[in-house]
């Protein structure tokens, strides 16, 4: 548990978003920012971003706005980023290694520490200076080595079997790209879904629609 | 436009959600559902799956529920599933073919025509049929061919020149999973952005704070 366990969840949902701006207005050298600058930016209304801020006690200040490095600290803290929890690839083809390669992992909480494939060609490969593993040491490896989250990166058909060997293993944290509701045989577990599919049809809504303005 | 605009966008982002899971339920032969029903595999309030439903005049009936496949096909009708755009992918690495390898573009209103790279060396490669063209010809092929959308599949560094190009070449529709802000140069653009580091400091928050429940 953290101490922000108050911030609803819709709140929670828009951090990371503030946080990608805060960190590209660092970037920038800009030390201040006004919850309008940050609506324009962001596309929220500056009202939306002044309750959202103030969940957890911003720092604006009348006429003086945001300080930008505080608020990225704080935002970060409440996502609870300074973790470096270790994680598992299941699933090194195209998808897996785009995830293990172009992901800032260290910087959002974790580590990448094991890759595992069940295909034996994919084996002995490196990607991001881990060899990519066989299925088959994928217990053992744990057993040896503490493993906090698994993101699954394999095909639909393969993630009930597999999901329950990690249950088994005992993990109970997952990034899941495989489409399959891994809730439906365990609720004791965190799962974070990624849905490409439902981003796609989004875009198909706002141009049947003539939609430019953000959703 | 279609006949639907009137719906919120709250609502809108959720009916991709509604439609993967009324397609999971057709798959199984179901025909008619509760809001209860929907309520405990998707993690809405069932009062929210009523009232998102009735945005569009559902079809729910007092004690017989939902019939799965009107609101599936309705859903499908409001996001524009039934389009073709014509869609082209721009970064043929590990990230842009798991793109093109995974996605279901035809179930989700778009076509795949054309995949373009800069690198020489992955020129030539076949992916879902389509064969990787040099950048150096899509001024030339999308002259020749109509295309709606362009999948920006390049690193960040790369994305500002090529964006400029497409949309001198009149594309203004974008999925773009580069992480550079496309509507930073122009606004009259449909731009739907894929941030996998937000879904993943999701997951962090979710770990750090202990929370199982769905945000």
């Amino acid at each position: 548990m953290n101490k922000f366990n108050s911030i609803s969840a819709p709140v929670i949902r828009r951090l990371p978003r503030y946080y990608r701006f805060l960190g590209e207005l660092k970037e920038k050298g800009v030390t201040r920012v006004s919850s309008k600058e940050l609506s324009d930016k962001m596309g929220f209304t500056a009202s939306l971003i002044r309750q959202d801020l103030n969940c957890f006690g911003g720092f604006g200040q009348q006429g003086y706005g945001y300080s930008v490095d505080s608020l990225y600290n704080e935002i970060g803290q409440i996502l609870g980023l300074e973790h470096s929890y270790n994680a598992i690839l299941l699933g090194a083809g195209n998808l897996g290694r785009a995830v293990a390669t172009h992901m800032s992992f260290e910087k959002r909480g974790f580590r990448l520490t094991g890759i595992f494939d069940i295909d034996e060609s994919k084996v002995g490969a490196v990607i991001r200076d881990i060899p990519v593993s066989h299925m088959s040491g994928l217990e053992k490896f744990c057993f040896e080595n503490h493993t906090d989250a698994a993101i699954l990166c394999v095909p639909k058909s393969a993630a009930p079997e597999l999901s329950e060997k990690l249950y088994q293993i005992g993990i109970r944290n997952y990034w899941n790209f495989s489409h399959y509701d891994l809730s439906v045989d365990h609720d004791d577990i965190i799962v974070e879904n990624v849905h490409l599919n439902d981003s796609l049809m989004i875009l198909c809504y706002r141009i049947s629609a003539g939609e430019g303005e953000k959703l």
